[in-house]
């Protein structure tokens, strides 16, 4: 089959690899429908996450058929049209039986793309099937299900619920790239007072106002300071930092009302400056967190009653073996305006059902 | 009347001081049976606390007599016995309602020997009296009372309950002076699986084992090594920081455990290096905070009920008119061992009920 492979720092390709077998009893092969590319995948490539062997196929989103399971998978079987998470769960350790799925340690967390072979390829390998896929109903098209791989249960568990978002918060999403822009949606859910989007791109403010920001502020003109004149100098309820840079964590941490919430979303490669000078009497509460994506199946529900403006954040679609092109596209979203960049979907994919 | 006055860094002396009125219609006048010295006034004889002005009487902790009340005092009367609370609450404001008192912002907050004349004196104006002081059972000794005006509900508050301390946790303890032995005492009260003590000082861990803690390390010597060990490498559930340091604070954050909480009790000067590029996926929740003095009267019925080492972190007591002495005794632990010195009690007070 093909699959698109990291060689190192700088380097993959679409490319021949062996077709995925069934090594677990637990194990299911996917054939991949629709992939999209994260910005996590981003960083793979440029170095940042040394755990990721050469020849890794990347890749942790994916809608697919299962066409193969192993002699002790239960809730699925061959036919069945699956969303693969982008964190699999062994269901048994002590982090999994406190939901805390992404940090299992029973041989699942982020595994896929990262520490075995992931999903932009024609077939892949899921481990801990019965946990780690979700049958999908017919009414969700694939390629907005597949931002319920990662995206959209990052930004609501790791943003939204981590940072405590209530009715009638003022809400700081600072980063509105797709994580930020998810999290703006599904902090809506919550009936806050307000939104405000900071980024540096005008496209992508103007993306968090339809996705329900009701302020935007450049990331280069005191974002602070609009914040200090909606609250009365107070700061934010809630502050979601969706970036991944030292800089944009230590504007969060200035945004945030005494008593607030900064949740913390962002990939980051470097320590930040933590202003304790500052903090330590403010009462602030500081999360960080890998998705564990126990909201999925919630999340789904939503999606298939078109609660989930998932549609509104995919700019482009290609053919699963364009994969390079899509590369280049999502990577210059500063040029191309790409917000999540889908491949595969209706007429390459296989077993979609009549919406 | 005597008071112990802040001329500047470095500069303080018990002196004459006017004697203080009531101003406002919620005020109360306390005669000062007890006080006792915290690390906060070391930091503002040493210049880490800018916005005391020099001239302004020390002090935010004391128990003593209402000797006169303002026409709108509701709750007590002269002759009652009081603890004066480290935090007053105008009990009106966002947050007073929401019961966070020490971000008051009716005019309330940390106040007392910060922004206005404080209690170590012979006598202290108390604003917002109904919500800012406790009438006292005569059943608890003022010695022991008074370290519920701070210390005991700010380790219990900010360390223990922002900590998220559960039964079978391992609770990690940076720093065993007065606070972090509360937090030892009162972190006992959830029946952790094993409390580790970190410090510096032997006479200090010999206290943590005294008040409750299984195991102590010298912070030089692999204090994360030995929660590892003790964890099977996974790090600590709960750590609470108790110095106020940099150095101290970055201990916490490498030792706890993926989904624990690193929960900052110490008063800091400086900024200190937060390690994102390793715990933005390890799900930690860090918290800072203010006492708010919300559990004082939870806190006192304990200690009515003997459920409260207080006695055990007393290791000095003067008269009140020993001030500089007990100032140099307190600020010389290193030397002296002093734990907690009190000034006043039994001997020197009003107004001591027969226990």
């Amino acid at each position: 089959m093909k699959g698109f492979v990291f060689h190192g720092p700088g380097e993959s390709s679409w490319q021949d690899v062996p077709d995925p077998a069934v090594k677990e009893p637990t194990d299911a092969i996917v054939q991949v429908g629709v992939v999209t590319i994260c910005g996590t995948d981003l960083h793979i490539l440029k170095g940042d996450v040394p755990e990721v062997r050469p020849g890794t196929v990347l890749g942790h989103e994916a809608v697919g058929e299962i066409v193969e399971v192993g002699s002790d998978v239960r809730t699925v079987r061959p036919g069945d049209r699956v969303l693969v998470s982008c964190i699999t769960s062994c269901g048994r350790c002590r982090f999994c039986r406190e939901r805390s799925y992404g940090q299992c340690r029973g041989g699942g967390g982020w595994i896929l793309g990262h520490l075995i072979d992931g999903t932009q390829a024609e077939y892949v390998r899921v481990p801990c099937t019965d946990l780690s896929v979700h049958p999908l109903p017919g009414t969700v098209r694939s390629e907005d299900a597949v931002l319920l791989a990662d995206i959209f249960p990052t930004a609501y568990e790791v943003g939204v619920l981590n940072g405590h978002v209530r009715p009638g918060d003022t809400v700081a999403v600072v980063g509105a790239g797709p994580i930020g822009l998810a999290a703006i949606a599904t902090a809506r859910l919550f009936s806050p007072e307000r939104i405000i989007a900071v980024d540096l791109a005008p496209a992508r403010l103007e993306a968090a106002r339809r996705l329900g920001a009701d302020a935007v502020a450049d990331v280069h003109e005191a974002p602070r300071q609009l914040v200090d004149d909606l609250t009365d100098g107070l700061g934010a309820d809630v502050v979601i930092e969706a970036v991944g840079v030292p800089e944009s964590f230590e504007l969060c941490t200035r945004m945030v009302r005494p008593g607030g919430h900064v949740a913390n979303i962002g990939v980051h490669g470097k320590p930040a400056t933590l202003h304790l000078e500052d903090l330590w009497i403010k009462d602030v509460t500081i999360t960080t967190g890998l998705v564990d994506t126990y909201s999925t199946p919630t999340l789904l529900r939503m999606a298939a009653a078109g609660r989930l403006p998932t549609g509104q954040l995919v700019t482009h679609i290609f053919p699963l073996n364009h994969m390079a092109e899509a590369y280049d596209v999502f990577s210059g979203a500063a040029e191309t305006g790409a917000l999540k960049v889908v491949l595969g979907g209706e007429q390459h994919e296989v077993a979609v059902p009549a919406a």
